[in-house]
């Protein structure tokens, strides 16, 4: 085993705390109307002022996120407070509706339509509640959670341009994203729900979307779980199902459910495979499961999620079940990740490579990349790289 | 100078009748259901089923329109009316609304939210009810048509996820169409509403969604026309207005405008200079006006359409104006059309390139791709060169 684990650790917290968290401290707060630019160049200059939910809602829980876990900084607390006053005062329709983007004033630009918006709401406003106990905060979360489990079955309403009935299919993201939402709001809500909805995630996520045949995560099934041979039942994410893969694996630990775990790090290491450009290295962002072309024009690009999202997969895996295989693979996707999208001249990450591994967009933020994967990744990995360390020192 | 207009004429001329044409004859015509394929692999293997109401249409349009104006050859009237009672069955919701997709076997799958299906529908039914005669057709041409005239100032209806009122924006795509549509079936209208049709259509795109400041096209302008610094208005399609001119300087001809033709021209020479990739070649997909990293992934590559577009457009201006610029352009985007999008093996031309003009998806038909531009810019590009050597030839 090469890996040095302390070394490693501190690498990954280093750059969270020294080039990236400094990063959206220093450029993305807006002084004058409130919430945070994220449209943000390679240097930090903001190149556009719209306010998009996702990342509105994802900034509050990431600064939340580094309060309650990391340390218990004023200013990383009035980080999340000051995006969090936003988001209560122009994030939603005034029934917890949240909207998709809005005007640097806070004026609604595009409306409810898209459920993730309510999903990092919900985690925005439950971690804030951890932070500070204020019990508005917590209520806005349970209620906008209510409201998801409301439409899960039907979450882009009117705003869904398909013909009811004609090939009905249902996405991978939702599920997926519940099982990482349920932990995240647990202290709101009663533990019945919570084993509820995780046990119905975790069927969804293992059963009912993984297509055994190739041991892959579809995107799109039948509503009995059957392969849909279109665009959108063909289609693969390798980094969408791999970033899955973790949230099973924390509840999997959490269950003390050892096949779990082993199924999800043989789901890792199989999209990993799959997935994986032998010709330039990285992930692939999208792919056809018979190896027709996709509908995406970016199938072949390497996004930062993809990269480290597959870090934080390959390092707990390795970390839970010892499968040397993860570990190898964390060396491999390492090494990509830090030699590509890391910036050796500004704070913060490239966000879109181009197959080759070159920048094919010079932003560290946009309308979809804000503080999120990068700084909840570096956290996540150099986390569980501590634990390995402390594991290695107790055995010597 | 240097372009042999006869040779060149004839060798557009033989792709068009030897590899491009028979490609559709051959591949595309579904037996069983109807309509055409359009999903099709380099070698004209079937990938997917799906019908796309789009290319359905302009399919039609492109069998009606050979028919019409190369050769009355009746297994291309066959083949349009093919297409044309698949449409008529199964294609619109039964008010002349018409659907996005459909299944192999026509029932619909997308909604009838893009007026452009529409546009696509009163083109092929205007063409091959003046191929035939058959008044039911001229009637769906005539009828669409006005559908689309009443729904062009809300074109998404129902559909439209924008929040009323905050930042109102209009389209360049739809008067762009305008201007091809109104003389695809002049024959089907009133003068006066074909007049009045063209010069809005005129000015909308030659006017409000000019920007003279940077002597481009943008895509996306206030209701009053202005310039609006988000990521809809400072963005380029450098391949769309470069297309909408041919159509102009269409209009322009027929309407004896010079002044009209000459800012056609010189849009295409400012557009051209300013889109053209000076690394590796051939012409970007999406810019932003102010050089910042556009929202489309797809950016940087390397579109068909694009390109022959292109090359209608300066063959076009060239004829027109004489204008040597439009020559010495048309030697430059024919070398790197043909060299990169022609397929030396197989028929039919490839459609996605990456940035560096290698092949992105090894598609000759798909979601986006059918029966149409390869086709309509080979006829016009092969009629304008023969046009050009006839002149010639009378000054010899």
């Amino acid at each position: 085993m090469s890996l040095d684990f302390s070394k490693t650790a501190s690498k990954y917290q280093m750059e969270l705390l020294e080039k990236v968290v400094p990063f959206w401290e220093k450029h993305s707060k807006d002084e004058q109307f409130g919430g945070y630019y994220t449209c943000l160049d390679r240097q930090g200059n903001v190149f556009d002022t719209d306010k998009f939910v996702w990342l509105q809602a994802r900034e509050v829980w990431m600064f939340s996120s580094l309060y309650n876990r990391v340390e218990k900084k004023a200013q990383w607390l009035e980080m999340a407070e000051h995006g969090a006053r936003f988001l209560q005062q122009y994030g939603h329709d005034g029934s917890l509706n949240w909207y998709f983007s809005l005007t640097r004033e806070g004026k609604p630009l595009v409306q409810p339509y898209n459920i993730f918006s309510d999903c990092f709401a919900t985690m925005a406003f439950g971690q804030l509640y951890q932070a500070t106990g204020n019990e508005e905060y917590g209520r806005m979360a349970k209620l906008t959670f209510d409201n998801i489990l409301k439409r899960q079955n039907d979450p882009k309403g009117k705003y869904n341009k398909l013909v009811q009935g004609t090939r009905p299919l249902k996405g991978f993201s939702l599920p997926m994203i519940l099982c990482n939402l349920a932990l995240e709001i647990e202290h709101l809500l009663p533990k019945e729900l919570v084993d509820q909805t995780i046990d119905k995630a975790i069927h969804e996520v293992m059963e009912v979307f993984y297509h055994p045949d190739s041991g892959l995560i579809l995107e799109n099934v039948t509503p009995e779980g059957g392969f849909s041979d279109c665009f959108e039942g063909r289609l693969l994410n390798p980094g969408h199902a791999i970033e899955a893969m973790w949230f099973i694996m924390d509840l999997a630990e959490r269950k003390n459910d050892r096949a779990l775990l082993e199924k999800a790090v043989k789901i890792v290491l199989d999209t990993l495979n799959y997935g994986w450009d032998n010709e330039f290295g990285g992930i692939f962002y999208f792919m056809d499961i018979k190896g027709n072309p996709p509908q995406q024009l970016e199938w072949d690009q390497k996004l930062w999620w993809v990269h480290i999202e597959t870090l934080i997969s390959l390092i707990k895996g390795y970390y839970l079940t010892q499968n040397e295989e993860c570990l190898s693979w964390f060396e491999t996707v390492h090494e990509f990740t830090w030699s590509h999208f890391a910036d050796p001249e500004y704070d913060e990450w490239f966000g879109y490579l181009n197959r080759r591994g070159e920048v094919l967009l010079p932003l560290k933020g946009g309308k979809w990349k804000g503080c999120f994967h990068v700084p909840r990744g570096l956290y996540q990995c150099y986390s569980t790289l501590e634990k390995l360390h402390a594991k290695n020192q107790k055995h010597e």
